[in-house]
């Protein structure tokens, strides 16, 4: 890191620590430090000020940097080089910590860590329902849903793999969906209402690794979700197929 | 299946769906097999009545009857042969369906599921907390901490392997604990507050397979948890690696 972005970077430290109040320093160091990585202050493979420097130019103790540095760490945000410190990890390296709480959908999780998603759609079709599906959905076995499959991204890399089945009522125009199926049925006037999910793993199978272009196999976390509407009437059922190095589940209770 | 077995449950699943009222006639049917397994009607291995029993001998459509063996099938708690029909799958055999909301602990999460939970200490012992575990606790670094270590079982099969750092505060006596450590909080008078969970997945280690008697490497589900008292105060953080064709977590918001 240039002795330019070092002095930044302990600069904005500085600022944030002072204006911390009642937040523990530690939290208070972490947050700004994302924000510093948000703002392209700090950037991939940028070296973080040592500990030493952290210590004494912020005058906090060397527990509050340790802190810091290891939930930063656990985060995904930095990694840390024999030798040579502390540095910051591509965004792309750092896990999603996707919340089941709230229903936001993929898109809305992703930008709210400020990374950027996309789609690559797979195929929108109608398929009838089978027996499991219509248990998920409580229609009738062989009713007409919606199927849809798509590749979720963020930024270039392929992070997971979503099967949707969704009933009729809830889509227009199948053509219409974009980045987001939640934005859709936001914008279609849905109320979105209650979401269970189940979150178990499994080893990937030839059709997720060529979707997830992976290089051999690996574990994939699959989350199982049923979304009901305001009227507590479930109107999708996914499967989802996650790399189970860039995502973990957070859930709080 | 005995001719009488299937009498049984066939009067068992007549007299409960005529008491269904306002419940789906699936979910009732589900329930319905649920008790008679753990009522002992239904053992390990026993068939199931034909769909045209079902339907005939309970007045009922096919539709709600391959709904229900559908959610069964997919609970775990029975399987399909070709040819012979459903059977009953061994309690083992059923994954744990492990909720994320309500402290609860692994052993009453699997006594309300009808099933024996055991626990197997491997160590007890006082360290010093790391940079993470004092990030996670919010004590200072190097603090002593319990730090517990043991295996999960239902029945007689290792189902996770569990690390929990306790703050000293919290236990008084750590022999005393038994085969429950938040039924030992709850002896204590510790009130206890909100749950923090984080789901991943990855590949065991030795040291896991060795643990969970594994005979070959397969993905575990990861479960790092930080569970507060009645005042908001951290008093225990833990991980768990938990077999992945026994578990799986669900939360629902």
């Amino acid at each position: 890191m240039s002795m330019d972005t070092n002095q930044q970077v302990l600069e904005k430290l500085k600022t944030d620590l002072a204006q911390a109040g009642t937040m523990p320093l530690y939290l208070c160091f972490n947050e700004s430090v994302r924000q510093a990585m948000e703002a392209g202050i700090l950037q991939d493979g940028d070296f973080l000020p040592s500990e030493r420097q952290f210590t004494e130019i912020l005058g906090i103790s060397r527990i509050t940097v340790r802190k810091a540095l290891a939930r930063l760490e656990e985060d995904g945000h930095i990694g840390r080089s024999r030798g040579y410190g502390t540095f910051i990890k591509k965004a792309t390296d750092a896990r999603l910590a996707y919340s089941l709480a709230g229903v936001k959908g993929f898109s809305r999780e992703v930008m709210l860590q400020g990374r950027k998603p996309d789609t690559l759609w797979i195929s929108r079709d109608q398929v009838p329902a089978s027996a499991l599906i219509a248990s998920k959905l409580a229609i009738i076995e062989n009713t007409p849903v919606y199927m849809l499959k798509r590749i979720h991204y963020i930024d270039t890399r392929p992070m997971s793999v979503a099967v949707s089945y969704v009933i009729m009522d809830a889509i227009r125009d199948v053509e219409e969906i974009g980045v987001s199926l939640y934005d859709y049925f936001g914008r279609n006037n849905i109320e979105l209402g209650a979401l269970q999910s189940r979150v178990s793993a499994a080893m990937s199978d030839a059709e997720n690794l060529k979707a997830l272009q992976l290089k051999e196999a690996m574990p994939l976390l699959i989350i199982k979700q049923t979304l009901f509407d305001g009227q507590n009437r479930p109107i999708e059922y996914s499967e989802s197929f996650c790399r189970s190095d860039m995502y973990e589940f957070v859930s709080e209770d």
